[in-house]
């Protein structure tokens, strides 16, 4: 059995969900999304959502991170902030002593629905069943992250990338 | 007087300088560089960065931080990545309570040496002059965090940054 905490990195919304692997099978433990003003400066909005994962990580004591890839083509100041977020969010999981992995979009579409082109709908779907829940969670960044979390705890073989991800 | 950090941030190697303002002078208390070694996983590239910092913070105490805004034109992948390394800069110094504030590349060349299209060498020119060194500091991310400090440390008028800075 293992407890494994899915990110989906943002500024905005940091989409969180912690599950429990027991075998083949998930459980749902926990989820939800951190959000912060846009009205804030950014400190204290870096500030705020690493506090935020500190507490859930303290909560919840997930023993591995798994976190989405970010890739931006176009905007590279977005991609600066949300890169911001991102290793706030990997050094708030650093810092609880949790092993941390990444994944890509597509490698967590592969894995979820077995289909590259799935669109969010279909991911969604296929996290909601898997978790034996009533409704897909909310917001988007939620089931994003649950689905990072799911796709780790179904991909053995990719432990390695803890050691890969530099 | 007061105290500030200036930060270039990287995370191969992260620039950072303490200078102490005192009227209109200006003189060195610490400066350096935090480096990390490629072939360390991110995670714990990131949290030696911040544990980095942090203690350069509990040893020189520094009121203010002064970080340099990052632009990329091109490559958002690394745009990410230093994104995450400049993400846990600010944590830092929200979390040792310094009061952050940023400049672009212009800002800090304008400042220093007048002329919007100065070169590296005359930044690091007016830094060794200003601080009334012997040498350049080296490298050229440690001259750059200490510009960066300097401009701060000259720009009463900017303090409004602070509260800009989203």
């Amino acid at each position: 059995m293992i407890r494994i905490l899915g990110i989906d990195p943002g500024y905005a919304i940091m989409g969180w969900g912690v599950i429990e692997k027991n075998g083949n099978s998930f459980k749902p433990v926990a989820y939800g999304s951190l959000t912060t003003d846009k009205d804030m400066p950014m400190p204290e909005r870096l500030k705020s959502l690493y506090a935020g994962l500190m507490e859930i990580m303290a909560e919840y004591q997930p023993e591995e991170m798994s976190i989405e890839e970010l890739y931006f083509n176009d905007n590279a100041k977005t991609a600066i902030f949300v890169g911001q977020a991102r290793g706030v969010a990997i050094l708030a999981g650093i810092n609880s002593g949790l092993r941390i992995y990444e994944y890509t979009p597509l490698q967590i579409k592969m894995n979820i629905t077995g289909f590259g082109r799935a669109d969010k709908k279909q991911i969604q779907f296929m996290v909601k069943t898997m978790l034996g829940l009533k409704e897909v969670p909310k917001p988007d960044d939620t089931a994003d992250a649950i689905a990072a979390a799911i796709c780790h705890g179904r991909n053995g073989d990719a432990k390695k990338k803890l050691f890969e991800m530099k």
